[in-house]
């Protein structure tokens, strides 16, 4: 267990040590323009022809392919400069130990150039893929420039940590929870004393109250947590972590639709678009609990609990289908179930059941059977 | 301070007399029947036509008129099926003792009718209209049939407080805050220590994060809270209640723009939908601190700062200019000059004159040159 002066030596040496990435980026273009070489930058590229599956780690990762972003080109000299006015805010936020939102950034850095009408960024869509150029091309993560993206998400259950000094004890967090922040690194959040046999990830805050105000957390030994829809980044670093230090298994609790299902690939191997924070937020083992397109026949629900799926969640199946990570045989068989059976299903649908069937049958015996995908 | 026996009393009365109301709407209509009527139920109209502005009590109020929702009536048959149908589920939940989301209750009362292929409810968009109406039907709230809706916010400051049984201490709370649970009804919420001056509710998630990393609460003895967007149920209630119980000021932060206004003005008197709640949930009292269109002047804030309006941003805002609860000198004035302006303003805006310029001047000279509106 760190102590307060472990962890300001902790948050002084990453500081430190983004701060030195952000510095050695600009020697290198000053460098260069010594030397009467047009300054230019490598940025890794960002897209599906650049990100592969890594099957043996179970992540989507980045490739090695680069493009140089340099100063003396008409097509590039504004974003070389964006580059460099959002590195040079990030070196200020260092500098002053703070943290800001990515919009807050987006104000930062606008501005109206000398005597001209030209605005360094016109709106924060110019900004933040800068932003993302920027923590790939020196290998940080946005939390680590001190940035922060929306938060969302709550979580309760048999687990003590630490948040920016204060004690938090999960399982006396009322009916509310505790709010996940959006920065949960070591030098934010540490963890306590744990009693939580696993971690169940939630996609729906209405559910998870369900949960929490059955104490299923404190019967079942877990902490839950919910995510509001696709985890924000907190959520993400926090389960990572979790999992990680503290080497729990965590499951997963979606609709039963192509968009639950992507959540929980996200949750497992991370996203083709932000592949390179795979490695830091990715959970590999994450098992998928539900809800399967078998549960209405296993669990009996009636014939109410379904909606029929439309033009576009048929079209994002048939989408999965080809993913690399959804190529194995049981999760095959798990999305043309989908398809054959035309119909999706919302984890609210258990409530057709009985109001706590969810905590009092449903989710016990999913566990006790073993009976999830990963 | 009400003891857990006093709570457990508490909590068993309002369910008794919500109960009560249930069972007294149902006898009506078994009576009706049994006296050979045609059973029905008067509701509350819930439109812009049975709505005013009481100003001297200054919240938005429902009129007296009603609708009689009878049997047998085409038109209206399934309706009021529907209406008792909710009822029955309201009643199970407040026999069980446990809450759920309005898109549970959907779930719960949805099935096929008998041998037809006609259903209860088709979607939710025709569940959630017949908990307003039997909320109007029996004055009560939402809350107290035990259902809630989504939930949003979080708080942070000079605060302890009971959430179901947990003592939450706001002033350790870390960087996430305790998250506001949807029912925040006093047999859920109970406050305790309080050394707080007064609340701020912040619209933006992130302006509220960096006042918290400021501290401003424990600078200012406030209570910090944060609404994303328009305040859910449970952060207004909430609002309500500490104004109310702990004697507190409400200040209100929000964006420049007819929307961020909006926001302000629901808060203290309500909205024309929910005109039945305003007596349970509006704030008269709650000050506008801003983003006010003159503070770009006052607070010298540069150019890029602002955002043209759009042509629904000016017809919003001309439409407000209408509203009675706007007709008062300093809001036309207000208002106009936006109008006049032709900008709109974020509150991450203030970022421009340095990180920290909110926490450290704009607020702070604000409360102190008592530079709001009401």
């Amino acid at each position: 267990m760190a102590t307060k002066r472990e962890l300001t030596a902790i948050k002084k040496q990453k500081s430190a040590e983004t701060l030195s990435k952000l510095v050695t980026l600009a020697e290198s273009v000053v460098a260069q323009a010594e030397q009467g070489e047009n300054p230019g930058v490598d940025i890794p590229i960002r897209a599906l022809s650049n990100v592969s599956f890594n099957e043996k780690k179970s992540i989507i990762e980045m490739g090695d392919r680069t493009q140089t972003r340099s100063l003396f080109n008409v097509n590039m000299a504004k974003r070389f400069a964006q580059t460099f006015l959002v590195a040079s805010a990030c070196k200020e936020l260092l500098d002053a130990g703070k943290t800001t939102s990515i919009r807050d950034l987006y104000y930062m850095t606008k501005h109206t150039i000398g005597k001209t009408s030209e605005n360094t960024f016109d709106s924060q869509t110019e900004s933040d893929p800068i932003i993302e150029d920027l923590e790939v091309a020196i290998s940080t993560l946005r939390e680590e420039l001190h940035l922060f993206a929306s938060n969302r998400g709550s979580m309760v259950g048999e687990l003590t940590l630490v948040d920016s000094g204060d004690t938090i004890d999960a399982r006396r967090q009322g009916s509310g929870g505790w709010a996940v922040p959006s920065i949960v690194e070591e030098e934010v959040v540490q963890f306590r004393k744990c009693d939580a046999k696993f971690i169940l990830l939630v996609e729906k805050d209405a559910v998870w109250r369900r949960l929490n105000e059955d104490k299923f957390w404190r019967k079942h030994k877990c902490i839950l947590i919910q995510s509001q829809g696709q985890p924000a980044r907190g959520v993400r670093r926090l389960i990572r972590r979790m999992t990680e230090e503290l080497k729990l298994p965590l499951y997963v609790l979606v609709d039963n639709d192509p968009w639950g299902l992507y959540i929980y690939s996200v949750v497992k191997q991370g996203s083709i678009n932000l592949a390179y924070e795979s490695v830091r937020m990715a959970v590999p083992k994450a098992r998928f609990l539900g809800l399967s397109s078998y549960d209405r026949e296993r669990y009996d629900l009636p014939d109410g609990s379904t909606i029929m799926l439309n033009r576009k969640d048929e079209e994002r199946a048939k989408q999965m289908l080809k993913y690399a990570w959804f190529k194995e045989r049981r999760w095959q068989r798990e999305l043309k179930k989908m398809l054959d059976s035309k119909v999706k299903m919302e984890i609210e649908a258990l409530s057709r059941k009985g109001i706590s069937f969810i905590s009092e049958e449903y989710l016990p015996r999913k566990i006790k059977e073993k009976d999830w995908l990963v």
